[in-house]
């Protein structure tokens, strides 16, 4: 009988279904877009947001599943799909209550912000963020090692924390706080069991040590010692292993079979990290959408500075996944289309019929690295490696009055790329060294100009995963594993990942001639990092003036 | 009899004539927009120009006057017409033969850039710029002090040396190198006498010592040693005097009386301190065009640091002018409007019926200072004072993916904000305290928000001088100097300052309670302006770079 796994990926703007079979064959894929967006200046009900907020409405997250697992069966004998894998945005958590409904559905908490999910990008929680670092440093506390030295303002703690300063009757309130990956496992299936992937990758738990101490918490703040004990779960599931089994409810519901089961969720980067077809170690994997998240595996256990999540357990068993990544990458492409593209770049790139991108790379192409004058520092959404600050924003200088959208563009590239080529020399500098670049997600697959930058300014090659979403098929794969080698066929997750995993579409080859140019902005884009992210720190102090 | 005098004014994109009676009215006024407008990318065959030249087409000059001054004669007798004076932006420069005729229009140069005008914006000479500066320092020559201790790219010896060193067979070809102010004078009289205000402000010229001495150019290069002998004139005309006397061909062919006094020509900028009837010390008149000029007279001759140019008798006989600016101020807005003004944007302007800037002004105003998180220095045409590089360019940082376009230009006029109280900081710190601001030009009569923004953040009222073109006015009042006491009815040029001058339109008081944000503001741009400006020369080296 042929079998059927279901990937499901909750993305930033949309979620996402597909349907494979095991030889990694997608057979039915299908996308629901929330409506409500990324909420960033207001609630549904007009209540105006911080600055610095960004959270999304989980009735959207339902209404996806009512429309994407359905589409998927469609024509499809539902006992055939053995498995369900689940990979979320990461950390996107909310508040549940004892019942584990989502606080802003229930009466009294709709116009509370704090009640509502906290999208991965929320970085209200900064000054929390930098609370809890301090007192880890000052406490020495392992957990440090894992986390790049630093609490980063995105991770679990700092939205919890900010929530208890902020809004303590949402804290009272809550039964736990929940990653959205674990909640839709909860929700699929009922079981209360959560993933170690999501426990380890995003709130600092470690495979000998568990969870930072209650007195580490409570020596940050004395209500919040409880946080691990009240409002977190300590059952927890390796990945590829089955977190629990689709209840009835939601096999109605859903169109599935009762009793499916459903692996253990991952972060969306994670579960790329496998959909990509990989299991080496030495080689890095770029997951290209609104942000950028890069992954490798290792056997070694080394505490590099600041990458936050160096994580047991958290993509294959037995294996340290280690997580870097650039806050910024889709999003910038975006604010440029918003806010640097006049009318007649619009207008002429409809009438020679190209999307605009296209015709941005095709002018951006024609010229030579530096030829602009311009340089940009790629921390619109804030630095999450190698300084792991929320605070840091983006920088561009060199304009002259005769500084084209263009020029501007493929300066917002070369930053793209120098953000990637300073975490590859991070690794390297600690002794992962990064042979080869494999790269998926929307960006990666829309922006050839962009991987063939990626190769000629890092000086290696650039492989191209076939699939514009790489976290689905990851998602898959672990659905298929959490159905087991008698229903999957496959002895081993690493098995399915090379039987199920994406092949290479396309491969980009360095150009060497490029180097020397690339190497001269590159050394200028350091000194410039070390300088903004280090020496003097006026774009935190004018984040500051912008909360006062 | 009523009396009138003529004002020509030569911008960077139009020419206009005033026609103005002995009481300042403007009975007339007439403009004209140069066909080939600024050439910053290829001349009129096509050939292309280097990144950084900013070239005019002289024939466009010639037009302008064929049409503006007939048109403000109409009906008019030309035999009131007392005199006329002539400003020019500054320094723009071109090479003549023999005969005073632009080398351009000369067979077998059309094809040189080198022949064409070189408009203030010009940067191609910063190379020389940076020579003559390392030089004159070397050789301790006596007038750094009239240059801010540089000699500043715009000015006219480096765009000579620039074609010395480009293009010799041009500067071989050359009888001289003319600023435009003194070519249109000798164009409408024949005269070859030139403007000592312009051979003082642009040319190192000093009353006591006159040009710099031929062993200063001789050490700088050797074939460069002649270089005022061979191609500057030393006849040269103090302010309200006549330089000539409209020629018989000119009057016939523009509706003139032959024998019309021509006043000496000026700089546009230091026209309009007179022409917003200013003759007082302590009070910086800024005019806001294209670029931005600063101006103040003083009785006292002070070496400021980066004020590149301090000449006598440049504005008022027997005083010194000080010439300070901001070589970016509506360049920066036209930036913006072809740069970053989305489509949106432009569509509700026009629903609401409003000019583009008046509606970013009212989205602007909204915001307290420091509230966007965002800070840029206003270096898109480099920096005139205090560093007086032309190299520096454009920074802008602190952006976010949810930073939108009128926060962008908030920032903008926040960094023209912050540029021209650099300035004022820099006389106060040198002995010449500012009491109060003038403004006049283009943007200054457009923008009332800039103006309020510069009262509040320097803490000093800022008056609105009511013209829309002080510099034409200022010309028509040399005009009437030109033609003596007994035909303008004043005994002396102040009298005539007084009784002809443009009055104040509008004032603008401080707010003093937002003063301290933009304090805090303005000393995080002093920390980047230093850095920029001397500690990373980065703007510099990825000019470097460019031209490579």
């Amino acid at each position: 009988m042929v079998a059927y796994s279901i990937g499901l990926d909750f993305g930033t703007e949309e979620a996402r279904a597909m349907l494979l079979d095991m030889k990694g064959n997608v057979l039915a894929s299908s996308s629901f877009t929330y409506p409500h967006g990324v909420m960033d200046r207001t609630l549904p009900d007009g209540s105006p947001l911080e600055s610095n907020f960004a959270l999304q409405h989980p009735q959207d997250y339902m209404e996806a599943l009512d429309r994407i697992i359905p589409a998927v069966l469609e024509g499809i004998d539902p006992r055939r799909v053995i498995g369900i894998g689940v990979d979320f945005t990461q950390c996107t958590m909310m508040p549940v209550d004892a019942a584990g409904r989502p606080l802003c559905l229930l009466e009294g908490f709709e116009g509370n912000p704090y009640a509502y999910v906290k999208l991965w990008k929320h970085h209200g929680g900064q000054p929390q963020a930098e609370k809890l670092t301090a007192v880890a440093r000052e406490r020495q506390e392992p957990f440090l090692d894992q986390c790049g030295g630093i609490v980063y303002a995105e991770s679990m703690f700092p939205k919890i924390l900010e929530t208890l300063e902020k809004a303590p009757e949402v804290y009272e309130a809550a039964g736990a706080f929940i990653e959205l990956a674990d909640w839709t496992t909860f929700y699929l299936t009922g079981s209360r069991r959560r993933s170690r992937s999501i426990a380890s990758a995003a709130a600092l738990w470690h495979g000998e040590r568990g969870y930072p101490d209650e007195a580490y918490f409570e020596a940050v703040n004395p209500a919040f010692a409880g946080v691990v004990k009240d409002k977190l779960s300590q059952d927890l599931v390796v990945v590829g292993d089955p977190v629990g089994y689709v209840s009835r409810e939601m096999a109605e519901r859903l169109g599935l079979v009762e009793g499916t089961p459903v692996a253990a969720g991952l972060g969306d980067s994670h579960a790329a990290f496998v959909g990509a077809g990989l299991a080496e170690q030495n080689v890095l994997l770029t997951v290209m959408g609104t942000s950028s998240c890069d992954m490798l595996v290792s056997e070694k256990e080394i505490p590099i500075p600041g990458l936050y999540g160096i994580s047991y357990d958290s993509i294959l068993p037995g294996q340290f996944g280690y997580e870097a990544g650039q806050a910024t990458m889709g999003d910038l492409f975006q604010w440029f289309a918003e806010t640097c593209v006049p009318e007649s770049y619009l207008e002429e790139a409809k009438r020679r019929e190209l999307p605009l991108f296209d015709y941005f790379n095709e002018l951006a192409k024609k010229q030579l690295p530096g030829e602009n004058g311009l340089l940009a520092l790629d921390w619109w959404n804030g630095n999450r490696s190698v300084l792991l600050d929320a605070d840091l924003t983006g920088l561009m200088l060199g304009m002259r009055t005769n500084t084209r959208p263009e020029d501007l563009y493929r300066a917002f590239t070369e930053a793209l790329t120098f953000g990637k080529r300073r975490i590859v020399e991070q690794f390297e500098d600690w002794g992962i060294p990064i042979r080869e670049l494999y790269a998926t997600g929307g960006v990666a697959m829309k922006n050839p100009f962009l991987m063939q930058m990626f190769a000629d300014a890092l000086g290696i090659p650039v492989h191209l995963s076939a699939s514009d979403n790489g976290s689905c098929v990851g998602s898959a794969i672990y659905g298929a594993s959490a159905a087991g080698p008698e229903h999957s066929g496959y002895a081993s997750l690493t098995d399915i990942v090379h039987g199920m995993g994406v092949t290479v579409s396309r491969s980009f080859q360095p150009d060497a001639g490029l180097k020397p140019r690339y190497d001269k902005l590159y050394e200028e884009y350091k000194i410039l990092y070390d300088y903004f992210g280090t020496d003097n720190l006026v774009m935190k102090r004018l984040q500051d003036l912008r909360r006062q």
